[in-house]
């Protein structure tokens, strides 16, 4: 550890040193401000997000002690930036993305998030999780679903001011209708979505939302192909029946949020028949239609995104993704973006140094045909893992994925945590979910040979349980 | 942009290439997982925060590929890492602090956070931004409320059962009580509690919480000490009124959440007797006291957390933190801990990045005396504002401050907007707040020459708005 701290505060002195040793002696103004170069950079964001808030766009290199330059090299003597106390160095600097992002925000949004946008979306919002995205894609689901209430007519006086006390209508009876046995966050708006375990939970108030049943598939879905069509039909009629009792009941669903396969939850797949029939629902009631990628987004399932899976073109009104994509976030469908700035807002936004990380990411990716590469490696793993079902058919069941995202089940949950520890005794990785599956979760460099090498630690352990 | 951009390429193309030329051939196990090190690692960040969760510490630099390695040298084929999936360089590893956290962490968390810990508080929990700190905050006081309740029992299988569809007793009616003009965040929970703009709130569902009244005081305050007493004793009569309503309405008070300044509502201020009897009140109803430092932490008071002014030895349960601090994240007093892990929870709880850039920063405040600089600025300051308020007296009021943190009321909306656009055509940045106030919030090395620059530009503005 120490030559590592070492490095570090070489790093962070140095930057401290520039600090100390310069500073400008004033303001110097070259443009009005917002200058041609700010504009011109506001315009493009504006295809991409929301840009009501923002000031101008920041030369952060240029920008000193209390001095803050702007793209137009206007040079600024800054008495509210809260966000970088002290220029330490270009990583110290968080940008307050909504109000002043760096230059090159709107270069690397294109060449990062914007190159793997869903089919149908072209805007992007950043935040710094995937509890805060999942929170403002409700929240714009919200906006949108009042605003079509409204007719798009401004907010009336009595919406403005009950909103300030949590009162109706300024703060709606609005619902979103979730799935048991989903997740999508802790936050108190998501966690009111999130239904895979009690101890997420247990204790913190909650909002009377509708919840649907999830199906309950057999697996390998193509051996029962009719009872899980009967089943995937009560699932989808039920979703029907809690939207009109909650309309009913004065909380009209203003979207639906379900992730593509359920992870938390237990690996729960559904057929990409049961999606596009659940996306027509929400369309016929006016529902908006929220895809959670969080956790199977970014090429585990051998697509970039799960839904793509479903071959539509139009799968969704929101995706929200973090983890794998390094920074949180949603795309989103024109309509779906808050018609006011300030309304899908906070300080940081995201992290657009998480950008320039990612965009790396997706040359690799398409450098070394991963996706490829996680089909090739998936399919090899759960033929695996069927194979080893036919052999202990008393402790194995259910083997599923799609690429390199799979499960299987085990016989109860002790032999399950049993498993899990004697394959890290071995070296091996292996992780829970829901009440008694082993999940698989490989990073997309995960090769055939690697495959081979976890299932023969798999058999080992296996043969030492049975 | 072309240079910075190559260099980013640079630095990622080179981790990449490692990556390629270089995995380990298979696993290699040292000791029992979690080993020796681990064990010790995990007792002392035990200290510090909830370690239900960990499985082991990690030695990041050394793991590659598909291999994670520990810090006992246990090299494992890695089946779960969601977190870090192509090791593209030690940045690109956002990892699962609450699971797998780095070596250094604990080390880092004593340099940085804990060493500006507030007063009777020894532990913090980091998450990734201001909003996900307060709602995090609001978790842990319904558990720490709930277990009181229950007699520090452990939940009934109705708990258990009916937290999984949204409803009471699992999900119980709690509220946080809040104060009208307070901000803190914009996620569902946190924005319950959020009264200083409609546009924060407008279309979103919200909690039945109580509100209640902030004190509105007169400036100075030392001028008008037997009004603001009046007024302050008004709004605390207030408080205890909602706290015993809210009980009788089935929905008790499980945390009161104030701003030491309510900061994005106006700057408004109260007084150490106020804050004192507030802090006694929530004790005497066994309510936790939760107070948010996002905005007002970091030094910019004149002390590192503007709550010390008050001068208490004991003077909350939970401080929440973000912006100035680099990481979002709160301090809580050892009862406040949630009692099992995966309680107070997600995946990245934060950045560990951010530590090691708050540890310099502390660095660079104490070497450089920065409170003590920012004491003495701002005094210049507010004495120029009261000076500028005397000789502009239709246009200027209520200037008020502590440290640099200060603010000053303009005759109306309008007025106020054209001063900051004029002022920022002279070079100077300036922030609105509330209805009508200008506020400052200067970086901590704004010196006294920065104050004198400042004023004569502002004096200018008013000058050519008489």
């Amino acid at each position: 550890p120490v030559a590592r701290q070492t490095s570090c505060r070489y790093v962070s002195k140095a930057a401290a040193k520039t600090q100390m040793e310069f500073e400008y002696d004033g303001p110097s103004m070259k443009t009005e401000v917002p200058g041609p170069r700010s504009k011109e950079l506001t315009k493009q964001l504006g295809e991409m997000q929301n840009v009501g808030a923002i000031n101008f766009f920041c030369n952060y290199e240029e920008s000193r002690g209390n001095y803050l330059v702007d793209v137009d090299g206007n040079r600024m003597l800054d008495y509210r930036h809260l966000l970088h106390p002290y220029w330490l160095s270009a990583f110290v600097n968080r940008p307050a993305l909504g109000i002043m992002p760096p230059e090159n925000f709107p270069e690397k949004l294109s060449e990062s998030l914007l190159s793997v946008a869903p089919s149908g979306m072209s805007r992007v919002q950043t935040m710094a999780c995937g509890s805060c995205s999942n929170e403002n894609a409700y929240k714009a689901m919200f906006i949108w679903y009042r605003n079509k209430e409204r007719g798009h007519n401004i907010p009336s006086d009595e919406d403005m001011s009950s909103c300030m006390i949590n009162q109706s209508p300024g703060c709606p009876d609005l619902s979103i209708l979730s799935f048991m046995g989903g997740f999508h966050g802790r936050t108190m708006g998501c966690l009111a979505t999130t239904h895979s375990k009690a101890i997420h939970k247990l204790d913190v108030p909650s909002f009377d939302w509708p919840i649907a049943p999830f199906p309950k598939l057999k697996y390998p879905l193509e051996e029962f192909k009719r009872e899980n069509a009967q089943e995937e039909a009560r699932c989808l009629e039920e979703v029907e029946d809690l939207i009109v009792q909650w309309r009913q009941k004065g909380r009209p669903v203003a979207g639906i949020v379900i992730e593509p396969i359920q992870a938390e939850g237990g690996d729960n797949h559904a057929t990409p028949d049961f999606f596009k029939k659940l996306r027509n629902i929400a369309r016929k009631h006016g529902s908006a239609f929220h895809v959670d990628e969080v956790q199977t987004g970014g090429g585990a399932t051998g697509k970039f995104w799960a839904h793509e899976h479903w071959g539509m073109d139009d799968p969704a009104d929101i995706v929200s993704f973090s983890k794998k994509m390094l920074t949180g976030g949603f795309y989103h469908k024109d309509e779906l973006q808050a018609d006011k700035a300030y309304r899908i807002f906070n300080t940081w936004m995201g992290d657009p140094s998480k950008n320039l990380f990612l965009a790396e990411v997706l040359n690799v990716i398409r450098r070394e045909n991963l996706l490829e590469e996680v089909t090739r490696s998936g399919k090899t793993l759960l033929q695996g893992l069927y194979q080893l079902q036919d052999q202990y058919p008393n402790m194995l069941s259910s083997a599923r994925g799609q690429g390199t995202f799979c499960a299987i089940d085990i016989r109860d949950d002790a032999t399950r945590n049993s498993i899990i520890l004697k394959a890290r005794d071995k070296g091996v990785l292996l992780g829970g979910c829901g009440e008694r599956s082993i999940r698989f979760r490989p990073a997309l460099v995960f090769k055939e040979y690697h495959v081979h090498m976890f299932l023969n630690v798999f058999s080992d352990v296996l043969a030492e349980h049975n």
